[in-house]
């Protein structure tokens, strides 16, 4: 039996492993095109930065040691160029000429390539992606002499990129064409990494493309002209607005792909041919939530394909499930993390669905260190987890693989509520921010809270009574401007003040973060009146409203 | 409506929290016998040991505060002597003499006492609990002058402890009966724990008890003496042998209790009497894997039951699920975390299963600052999660927490090996630690990997090849005297040598962590050997077998 892979990284190579330790007769040929196989693409960036001092550590297999190993023969630059299927057979553009291959069993795990914009100077020698080991070498030396560089891109590796030239001492500027940085976040969770990059002296473009780049400039290599007429002078532009699926050579070969050139693969990574199966970027999987059919260009997913591919070549079956997207970024300071389906996606899979937001320490606060963590929840009418993001200098990771654990397990607000997570001081809460989560959406799902969210400001400014649950040196230091200040240890005392003041119309609560305005809302409530609690408090409402203006200065009663 | 609350920490002061929050009307009272409400039980020793400077944040609220904020009327140093069933009225101990409140609704919340062993000396004034705000704050005071301290009892608790003291310079003797510190993990976990208190200075006796505890001796206040002859000198002993249910009052109440004396109650947390409630440690709970019924003297399960109490008392339904057991422990800088069942809990409850065991770095290790995370995971014969325990330096808690929620769900291997967990190289891997376990006990399950185990060591020892398939540096560096070696790469190079000097005798692989015996193990059974591979690999056998006696040096062919 001849097993035959096309593309020697994570989805490739993690099937040609798996294919040797189940069957140690085979032959099993990994073709890659470029110079090295099984590196570390996720920590290009982190070169570049010198995190990773020895490039050679990015290299984690050579053709030696998997040929050692494995019994893999391995073969570098070498690149299919096409595929018969009739005759099982690849055509193989090597160093010395091409040469034909037959298969039993052919796997592709071709990759994505970088999408380049198409607008003029893209070809300059400054202008370079972030692909490849020797890109990451390349540009981990050229730090060295240059003083700017231009990311394009604000996605998972253009930041890790900014940061990477950042932690080298170049000036950076981080272009992206959506109206945020991490597209993929809900625009008040992006906002606070955006925050981060800025703290961190990095020059954020968003909602802006550029449109070309020309060679010199105000003491720089090139000049990167933005969709706004800005002009920013760079040593280096590194290209990071996407990828789409390498799949040129499927599509020849009469593979059946998606409309946006995805290779079609079933549950058990087989394409449309019976002989020929694919993993990793270039291949459509399922949405676990939205049920939406394309690429999702992740390692984790990208490595169990291949695990699978080879399974599946071998008679075992090991049935794919969906994909949740999760994801993870490491931002200076703060982490960002998401699974599942966010506001966005669902609006655009016309899916129904609410949200909350919280702001939990990461561990309990009595402990020394404890730290805030933005999490977001969303849930369907019913109840069920759809997705959930998180935010902060600690603990974002954990919540998220376990919300992610929680969304492939279908749980609800009440498994939520009710998980059984590790508590001790150093570590979370008796109440995890999980739980919390879960007893929000709870709360919020069976009517024991009314919410009013951010989208409601404007009707809650002209229509409600706002009130601002904080303490009056808190209510001081930023309040909005028509918010009266009742700290929510006075509301019952002050009850009849409200209901007063309230003259009929609806009371909108806020507070910093939600508790305190929730405490207010049920005293409130079960006093008859039309209250609801903002969402997420004053924290969700500052970054999902950019240049909302506060008033500072103590309470001033009408009739003061 | 008058709801009484008897017990001011963690299951009752979230009863009297949430009802309160359902319940703007109702009369709420918390009898509370001790001097604080609501204090963080789980920091003290964190107070002892000074990570947690002011005593003040172990308050979390005072009665005054929970008046403002929950309209609460919190008695302290109130004590309730009886229950009076019938008349639905409790007999109190204030200050002031006894007093009758009739209830509505009644919250048992005790919690448990700390178990005190019968032997003389225990009532001497340097011999202590750590269970109060008072005792943490005494025994940081303490800590001054003191020289030396004698923990008993090496759980949570007094693992705590014996680091708090250390941290504050004191000498430190913790003394279990046990024969390991940290009953509930597995001996070769344990054995992990107990080498990094050895590291940082614990003197741990374990496989022994405290006969008694007499005035003076060597430069010390109290002498203690053990069950093996031993005497250590010590100023401070603290007591931290385990609780028991605090249910007196209820028993006598003639409210059903467990043969052990626990509170027996249903899933809304209503005892046998419909207007009486109960959470909290003083309560019987079903083990979520076990079956088995008794106390699980936790927060977060406290936590969740007082809420749950009164969602019941308010006539909603919020059904408790069984208790998993998840809990953590910091031991100076490694952590140790557990959910579900033990193999010693499952060998008690007569149910099968199976352990894998896996050494994954905490994330990419070509990221830096990778650490060996330890894990260990049970499962049923079908494949079924049972429990799992994690000790390392870091990342411990996110994949318990992973894990636990896992275990909520009812997931098998193969949904632990499809988890889709977030991964960029400084938080984890593209096959995260949890993955590879899943991955494991597949492989195990399927027959495509077949173990051995430390159990087999005598066994492997006399009659099979053993065989250690390490670079020959490890192996020069310390192996077992009867283990022949060959690098892992060379296996498919010496088939037939192996053949030959297995001479019909079974191959028992062995390596570092697992992984390199798995591919060496793959390659044996292809070839028709009867192989295995040692499960945990030489990480996992050298804490399993104490005492184990390697050899080093060059492997020396026979025939040399």
């Amino acid at each position: 039996m001849r097993i035959l892979v096309i593309g020697g990284v994570a989805g490739g190579m993690s099937a040609a492993a798996r294919a040797r330790r189940l069957n140690e007769q085979a032959e099993i040929i990994v073709f890659e095109k470029g110079k090295y196989v099984s590196f570390a693409n996720c920590g290009l960036p982190y070169h570049v930065g010198g995190e990773i001092e020895q490039d050679s550590y990015l290299l984690l297999h050579s053709p030696a040691s998997l040929k050692a190993e494995l019994d893999l023969d391995v073969r570098t630059e070498h690149e299919v160029i096409s595929i018969d299927r009739e005759a099982q057979s690849v055509l193989v553009a090597t160093p010395d000429g091409t040469e034909t291959f037959t298969y039993d069993a052919l796997v592709l795990s071709p990759g994505a390539d970088a999408i380049v914009p198409p607008i003029p100077g893209v070809d300059l020698p400054q202008v370079t992606h972030l692909r490849t080991v020797d890109e990451a070498r390349e540009l981990a030396a050229r730090t060295a002499d240059a003083k700017r560089a231009v990311v394009m891109g604000a996605g998972f590796i253009g930041l890790e990129t900014a940061e990477a030239f950042r932690h080298r001492g170049l000036e950076v500027t981080l272009v992206e064409l959506a109206p945020q940085v991490l597209p993929p976040l809900a625009p008040e969770m992006s906002a606070l990494v955006e925050k981060e990059l800025r703290s961190h002296g990095v020059d954020v473009r968003t909602g802006v493309a550029a449109t070309g780049i020309r060679e010199g400039g105000d003491d720089a290599a090139v000049t990167v002209t933005l969709g706004d007429g800005a002009e920013v002078p760079a040593d280096i532009v590194v290209m990071s607005v996407g990828v789409r699926p390498n799949s040129a050579l499927a599509g020849e070969a009469g593979l059946e792909l998606t409309d946006r050139g995805a290779i079609v693969v079933d549950s058990l990574q087989r394409t449309s041919d019976p002989h020929i199966w694919a993993a990793g970027d270039a291949i459509a999987v399922r949405h676990g939530v939205t049920g939406q059919v394309g690429p999702v260009p992740l390692a984790g997913p990208a490595n169990r394909q291949g695990r699978r591919a080879a399974d599946s070549i071998m008679g075992r079956v090991d049935e794919a499930q969906p994909v949740l997207g999760t994801a993870i970024v490491r931002a200076f300071g703060l982490t960002a993390a998401m699974t599942g389906a966010s506001p966005r996606m669902l609006d655009a899979a016309g899916i129904d669905y609410f949200v909350v937001h919280t702001h939990p320490g990461n561990h309990a606060g009595y402990f020394p260190g404890s730290q805030i963590l933005h999490l977001m929840g969303v849930f369907s009418p019913e109840g069920k987890l759809l997705g959930a993001q998180a935010v902060g200098p600690d603990g974002a990771d954990k919540r998220i693989d376990v919300l992610a654990t929680a969304l492939r397990a279908g749980f609800d607000v009440d498994d939520i509520a009710e998980l059984e997570l590790a508590y001790a001081p150093p570590f979370g809460s008796a109440k995890d921010p999980v739980n919390m989560l879960g007893f929000l959406a709870q709360n919020v799902l069976n009517g024991t809270t009314k919410v009013w969210r951010f989208q409601d400001l404007d009707w809650a400014r002209e229509n409600a009574l706002l009130l601002d649950v904080r303490s009056e040196r808190e209510y001081a230091m930023g309040h909005l401007p028509e918010a009266m200040n009742l700290p929510h240890t006075h509301i019952r005392e002050y009850i009849e003040g409200v209901k007063q003041l309230a003259a009929g119309r609806p009371v909108r609560v806020l507070c910093a973060s939600g508790v305190r305005s929730y405490y207010a809302h049920r005293v409130l409530a079960q006093h008859g009146l039309d209250s609801a609690t903002l969402d997420g408090g004053m924290f969700t409402l500052v970054e999902a409203v950019p240049g909302l203006e506060l008033a500072t200065g103590a309470f001033q009663p009408a009739h003061a």
